[in-house]
């Protein structure tokens, strides 16, 4: 009884895979045969977790009983993430509006499930995170990719989110700021300026706020600052460095938090127990998250002055996260070749653009600077070599 | 600025919620007014993660970074967990066939839109677990609910699946063994039939085996022993008393093993690392398994021979996980009204089938025997004391 199975995966799960883990198997390749490969490429924080969420874990592990909690999230962590609103952005968030979600990951899919029916159009940037459209499109929404142009920070504006609507009627609009891959942010008054016009053509307005905290151009700002009807997800995985425990939270509106909850008692029934635990602690390790901070702003400075001298001179205004997406059309019409290449030749890893942008990403390369700055420092020195060989 | 967002939740989250939640919110009631409430509503061991799994993961918290794994999971845990198949069912099964999920509800979410298209029907059990039917909806697809049979003990039969089809033209069939609410196995010879069933009909064949190691009346039989195109769902959860983790695996044809991969990339990114490290561990605590496994023997045994006695005579082969299910027909035509009297009264939370089972679970009653002896002997004697008061 060993035939293949009649079916080999449904036509709706047929999404791209992320070009970013190729790049990471052959580097990964390289290393094993010897090299000393700079990863710019993964937009994951050098960093372990902080110290007080490890401890607060190993004391729960001391404890013993770790079984699920609540759907929504253990009580305290709910109220300690509206604390931090309040704390961070001076904003009174009842901790009812908190849920606890599975990283950022899961926040997307409850807020596309639970927003969108099936069909609905969804406008996103492009550049944009590539899950986006593929999560809104293994869910049965078409994702509305709109090209953003430099004179607008490469951010969904009123005028072209209009635009979309016009031909498309759509049900959303999801904004992400700082942005992947290109790092650029919208000031207040674009976002407020964004949000008015979704709320004028009726769209739900999603805000993807996982690079917060990593603002160095200006201060970053929430849309639950701007509006109580905007849907919000972050994670613990950028700022807090804990990428790999798989916890986030949303800020949603009175009104969604019980639809929130039917979904998540039925699609994951809770978040990770010691994940939760941790993520509480995280919030009193501010200190030792600033210095992470401050390690990244070295390390921008560092690429923002010497990646021009190494002769990579075209790149995006480097608000925040800890990307700097490099246009490379002066060297290659192709930037996977040309990020094989530099990997290859130079032994710095970096992720084509075509992962993010289906139109003008072969034109560029994200590089991420959460490495040390001696990395920097050394990427820079190979770049500038590679470069100049041609 | 705070106008109600205009979408209140999409059709398609208009999910049910599980009663169960509201059984456990009144019990905690009871409790913080001083009762002393013997919980037998909830799905979940009593015991914390074996002793091994919690050292590992506490070494792995001392040793620091906890980053993103592969989409498909730790190669390490991928190979555990297909020995675990040979040292428990003799069978050979490829690491590459293993997918690391977010416990077995990521399992569900990635089989249902690996495998079928919007508007597939999928026959499932009735009784069942809630989440079956809510996340086939969610995912838009349509749970078919087959009512089972005393004669077939409570599972599917190729009779039953056939004549659905006939009705339904359906795409993929979902089985448990054990099941829940009903603790009722299905033997080869059934799970067999009903596979071959399938394959005539071009159907995807789905298993839950969640339960799998809590087997008592006869031993469970992997469908992955019977072919290679069935889809294995599984989880820590259980046996290995690791609810609060999230993390368990499926076992999957090789033909959709790079479907679950892109869609776990997109979808999570990746399992919780620490849970990942701590179920390695389990493999290695199977006495202390075994030793807790026991106890539920001895459990199951204090309420086969005391319920009678108690007046509670009538209830489903009590073959596996750690569930009773019991017809209170003789009682009431409400067991949701009876379940919140035997709570009100007797300080005994138990679940009302209608959570599992929209035909007769008025009739129904889930006991769960996950506690001590001494909870259950408490147990038989407050509903023989209850049942008498009338």
């Amino acid at each position: 009884m060993h035939l293949p199975h009649p079916r080999l995966g449904s036509a709706r799960s047929a999404v791209a895979p992320f070009i970013v883990m190729d790049v990471m198997a052959h580097a990964a390749r390289l290393e094993h045969a010897g090299a000393h490969v700079i990863h710019m490429e993964v937009g994951q924080p050098a960093a372990p977790a902080p110290g007080a969420a490890r401890r607060a874990a190993a004391a729960a592990l001391e404890r013993g009983q770790l079984g699920y909690t609540a759907a929504l999230g253990m009580p305290s962590l709910r109220a300690r993430i509206a604390r931090h609103y309040a704390e961070t952005h001076g904003l009174a968030i009842d901790p009812e509006r908190v849920v606890v979600t599975s990283g950022s990951s899961a926040g997307f899919i409850l807020a596309f499930l639970g927003l969108f029916e099936a069909g609905a159009r969804v406008a996103i940037a492009a550049p944009g995170y590539p899950p986006y459209r593929h999560v809104l499109a293994a869910l049965g929404c078409e994702p509305v990719l709109i090209e953003t142009r430099a004179e607008d920070r490469y951010a969904l504006t009123p005028e072209t989110l209009r635009a979309a609507h016009r031909e498309k009627a759509l049900a959303g609009v999801l904004v992400a700021s700082p942005a992947n891959p290109t790092g650029t942010m919208m000031d207040r008054a674009a976002l407020a300026a964004l949000h008015a016009c979704a709320r004028e053509l009726g769209l739900a307005f999603v805000s993807d706020e996982i690079y917060h905290g990593l603002d160095y151009a200006f201060p970053a700002v929430s849309a639950v600052a701007i509006a109580e009807d905007a849907i919000v997800i972050n994670s613990f995985s950028k700022y807090f460095c804990m990428t790999g425990w798989r916890v986030g939270w949303m800020i949603v509106p009175p009104g969604l938090v019980r639809t929130m909850e039917r979904l998540q008692q039925n699609l994951s029934i809770s978040v990770p127990t010691l994940s939760q635990i941790a993520a509480e602690a995280a919030f009193d390790a501010r200190d030792e998250m600033e210095a992470i901070k401050h390690g990244y702003e070295e390390n921008r400075k560092i690429l923002i002055e010497g990646l021009p001298k190494a002769g990579l001179d075209r790149f995006l205004p480097v608000d925040g996260a800890f990307y700097l997406y490099a246009d490379v059309s002066a060297f290659t019409s192709d930037s996977a070749a040309f990020a094989t290449r530099l990997l290859d030749s130079a032994h710095v890893a970096a992720t084509p653009g075509v992962d993010f942008d289906p139109y003008r990403g072969h034109d560029f390369l994200r590089f991420c600077y959460a490495g040390s700055p001696a990395e920097m420092h050394e990427a820079v020195a190979r770049i500038g070599n590679f470069l100049k060989a041609g």
